[in-house]
């Protein structure tokens, strides 16, 4: 997916210091961008049994609400702590310093229902792991996992190896 | 709109007492609501003179990310202070007490394009307006602006009143 790499914008040093960040808002801003985007990741999942789609705050519900309108899916809401309104289930999972939280609401989801998670970026893959697990609390299944950029160097794959996993661009580093 | 009315639902007492919060996660988690508040949205602005959608951060960013989809323009974010990782322009706005911060990125918009700006629900108007204020600060033209909810009770309608506006569901109360 060479065409959707051109238009993702990489920033050096962001957020500190060594790090490049791909910045994905140069993709989303550009129209003919955002549809191809759309269009690979709907020709991946199209007549696949997906009941609903699970987007990580907040760029992941950029991509997961345009894809569950493609797919005729619900969408639902994984969120930081504190930030959804009903009652929820958590999950802590680890950062390099510390750790946070991800919730989603008990009633998000119907027992058995097959859900799609998407996120902008596979980086080490605590968040996803953290995003499944709370899939599974409130009884769902995930179907699989999909992101639009992939940073192969830091092995997430490796920890979401349960699931199927697609993205549409990679990069060697992380 | 009174059928999609039926599936938001209303939680009395958050964020704080007194508030009564109209959950929207209820009408996105429903693959019929979110096909019905997409399908009257895209009735509204389909073949309008829209180059790019801005979402607002971060329940604009599902609602605004999906009709960018449908009409086939871009999407643009709209950020709390901070979040973003290029240059940004940002904008003060009033809270009830203090002040936030909203930034976007300095060339998310080219000069003269036409924006929508779009959020989940207006209540007293203040972030709409600082939003408005920023697409107007890098030179873009707002089209108009969209939420789904309306709290009429709060008359933000009346301080967006340079701006065409739209809702698709509107309650009494604020």
């Amino acid at each position: 997916m060479e065409d959707l790499k051109k238009i993702i914008r990489s920033i050096p040093d962001f957020p500190k210091p060594g790090i490049l960040f791909y910045d994905i808002t140069t993709l989303f801003q550009d129209a003919q961008g955002l549809k191809r985007c759309l269009d690979l990741l709907e020709e991946q999942y199209k007549g696949k049994p997906i009941d609903k789609i699970a987007g990580i705050e907040s760029r992941g519900f950029i991509v997961g609400a345009a894809l569950a309108d493609r797919l005729n899916c619900g969408f639902v809401m994984i969120r930081k702590k504190g930030k959804l309104p009903w009652d929820t289930v958590a999950e802590t999972y680890e950062l390099e310093y510390g750790t946070d939280e991800l919730e989603i609401h008990v009633d998000a989801i119907k027992e058995g229902e097959k859900i799609l998670v998407v996120d902008d970026l596979l980086a080490t893959g605590g968040t996803l792991v953290a995003a499944s697990n709370l899939i599974k609390k409130v009884k769902g299944e995930v179907f699989g996992i999909a992101c639009v950029i992939e940073l192969l160097g830091l092995k997430g794959r490796s920890k979401l190896s349960s699931y199927p996993f697609f993205s549409l661009v990679e990069y060697e580093g992380g």
